[in-house]
């Protein structure tokens, strides 16, 4: 029989409970070996649950106990999880968690104390909620160089965005709505913001590169400046907008950002509405593949902390393959300024100017697509770095430049 | 160092030794082992090819030499593929293969014998080409019942019915343009009538299910009926006309089959196009996810094949969790005529009716779209079985049915 302990029983937490609980048959089929919660760590008590008994608020009781070979850490935020996970690891405990932001800041350290004492550190639902997305990358690509990333990341973002595009709806009132139906916080920042998918791109570019970089340490722009007239321009020349966790290597250099795109509709990642999530991978023999599916809740997201169960289960014998990465250094990390992309521009129309697509190129350089919309001007150019992009945006009145994929 | 043997020199068997070749310092880091391609099997000889010292005309050579522990069969057809697979593994060799023929009518039993071995027989390329499908549906979705699967399966009709749908061209001639550029055979029966895609999904079905069905023994309808009109009319009720592999549990009974289905816009599979394929599964705890890439293709399927050769090394102290199926017999099949779907009619107008959507009605039971498009008509039920469908089609003249996903 093995020892399974649960650290934090809030959303996902209380998932993992009723996932390993409800099909418990199949994951014991599959492993040839009996499961058994044995403690719920949480400061609350939870009366009339049916886990109540198993509730405990002293995590040396676990770290303790020898029983105890698995931990799944759901705690959120970076202490005591980060602390706790380590100590358990230390102990000869392997660890699985849904918790981007230990995996995404201290993940290089924790893999790495996983290894030297023949445990398993394993993430997979850190990304992508449900969606199987870190396995897959480390072991049906080991054969590929993964050459870039570009995922939608954030459910409640996705949400926000498809409800914009479809129902031409405004920002603020979609978030209100998205909290309303409870896919946004009460406190939506580290959505809407762009945090939450600059720890999730981190941790991509980590196992893809091998080199961690801080999510401080990108470029992260979120969705608030969004204005529903920019969706629909973007759509009239063909292309989704889209909160994209973006990371590729530029001349050995690792760029990762976070920011609103332009997808085009032919692009696999332009169909991904709602809260759902998708991840595009380019590699250098297999191509490109997507993976698509329920980025958060609490079901999907316990599925993908269970299955790091079953096998950091089947593999206790130290057999486990984990990933591998460095923490980045100044040197490893691209400067995003020289970073280059097609960009789409819209600003306002000058009332006394006769601007037309000839003119424009003049400022410009060539020019893709053009429309007038109302009092607005959208264009789409060729290539253009961050630097000469934000130059352009400051001449002209109320200009934003957004980046196409 | 692990002696690795091809077994089939061809499309996908050079694409092994070229990502072998190529990406050998990834793979090697990966499992912290020198990989060495000893031997390829071929009827032909290569001169001048860089790998033509390595060929070999007699199986033997490799069966019989304990410094091959790793084959990778790549020759396509049942035998000898299955005769060489099968020797190899009771040799104590594992087995990793591309070929869906041999998994799809021999898996049941070449995994039992990989199991009473101690070595591996896997086949991530057998479904899918270049998508991680198998690995991610065995252990990332381990503690999941899987419940349905459906899949673009096959590139060659998903890439006719791509420039049927975008170019309003017909069938005979997007084949033909199909054939020019090397997408499908000169003898396309097994993509455009459904063989390769029924292999496919019985494959995938096993893996869910855990029952192993004969291709042979499944419905299987292909592409070549389908008219242009009937993609156009169908796009206009908001639909795409796909060639899908699906299967589900039907009151603990296995239904599998293959036909051309209307996916609603609204579903990922529908945006899939070209020679893309894409696999949804819907399981118990992660609800719906998405595999998309490339389907075929050398580099992608060898992409694939090196993906198995990394897992059967890195796993070659028989530590490696196969899947189990055995083989189904008839008492775990459902009976096709009881399935039950919404569909899709199209028939002829008849000149003198002056029919419409109530007088439909009655005929067909509740609808949700009607359009009368020249000389058809065309209109949507609710759900209907197999045999009530087909009693309506043969009333009706020129009248096509099809299912609705």
């Amino acid at each position: 029989m093995v020892n399974v302990a649960i650290l934090g029983f809030g959303v996902v937490g209380s998932g993992v409970a009723e996932v390993l609980t409800q099909n418990k048959s199949i994951i014991e089929k599959k492993l040839d070996k009996e499961i058994n919660i044995k403690y719920i760590l949480d400061l609350r008590e939870f009366p009339g649950n049916p886990f109540e008994s198993l509730v405990i608020h002293d995590f040396n009781i676990i770290l303790n106990d020898p029983e105890v070979s698995v931990v799944a850490e759901m705690m959120g935020g970076s202490h005591p999880a980060y602390d706790f996970s380590k100590a358990c690891l230390e102990a000869g405990k392997s660890v699985v968690t849904s918790n981007k932001e230990v995996v995404a800041n201290f993940g290089a350290e924790l893999l790495e104390i996983a290894k030297a004492h023949g445990v398993a550190y394993l993430f997979e639902a850190s990304v992508g909620g449900g969606i199987p997305i870190i396995r897959p990358m480390c072991n049906d690509l080991a054969s590929n160089n993964i050459t870039e990333i570009s995922g939608i990341l954030n459910g409640t973002t996705n949400y926000i965005l498809t409800k914009m595009t479809t129902e031409g709806a405004a920002f603020a009132d979609v978030l209100k709505d998205a909290q309303d139906k409870g896919y946004a916080e009460r406190n939506p920042a580290a959505d809407v913001e762009g945090l939450d998918a600059a720890r999730k791109i981190v941790i991509l570019a980590a196992l893809a590169f091998g080199k961690s970089i801080s999510p401080n340490d990108i470029y992260v722009e979120g969705i608030t400046n969004i204005a529903t007239s920019d969706v629909e321009m973007a759509n009239g020349f063909g292309y989704a907008i889209k909160l994209i966790g973006h990371a590729k290597m530029v001349d050995g250099k690792i760029l990762a950002m976070v920011s609103p795109r332009l997808v085009p509709h032919s692009n696999p990642l332009s169909g991904i509405n709602g809260v759902f999530n998708g991840i595009l991978l380019g590699a250098d023999m297999v191509g490109e593949v997507m993976f698509y599916g329920p980025g958060a809740g609490k079901l999907p997201t316990a599925s993908a902390v269970c299955a790091d169960i079953v096998d950091a289960i089947a593999h206790a014998d130290g057999s486990i393959k984990l990933p591998e990465f460095k923490i980045a250094d100044a040197s490893d990390i691209a400067d995003v300024e020289s970073y280059s992309c097609k960009r789409f521009f819209v600003f306002d129309k000058c009332p006394e100017c006769a601007l037309d697509s000839k003119i424009a190129e003049k400022c410009f350089g060539p020019i893709s697509n053009f429309a007038i919309y109302g009092d607005k001007v959208a264009l789409i150019t060729e290539e253009m770095s961050e630097k000469n992009a934000a130059a352009l945006c400051a001449k002209l009145n109320g200009c934003k430049a957004y980046r196409l994929l």
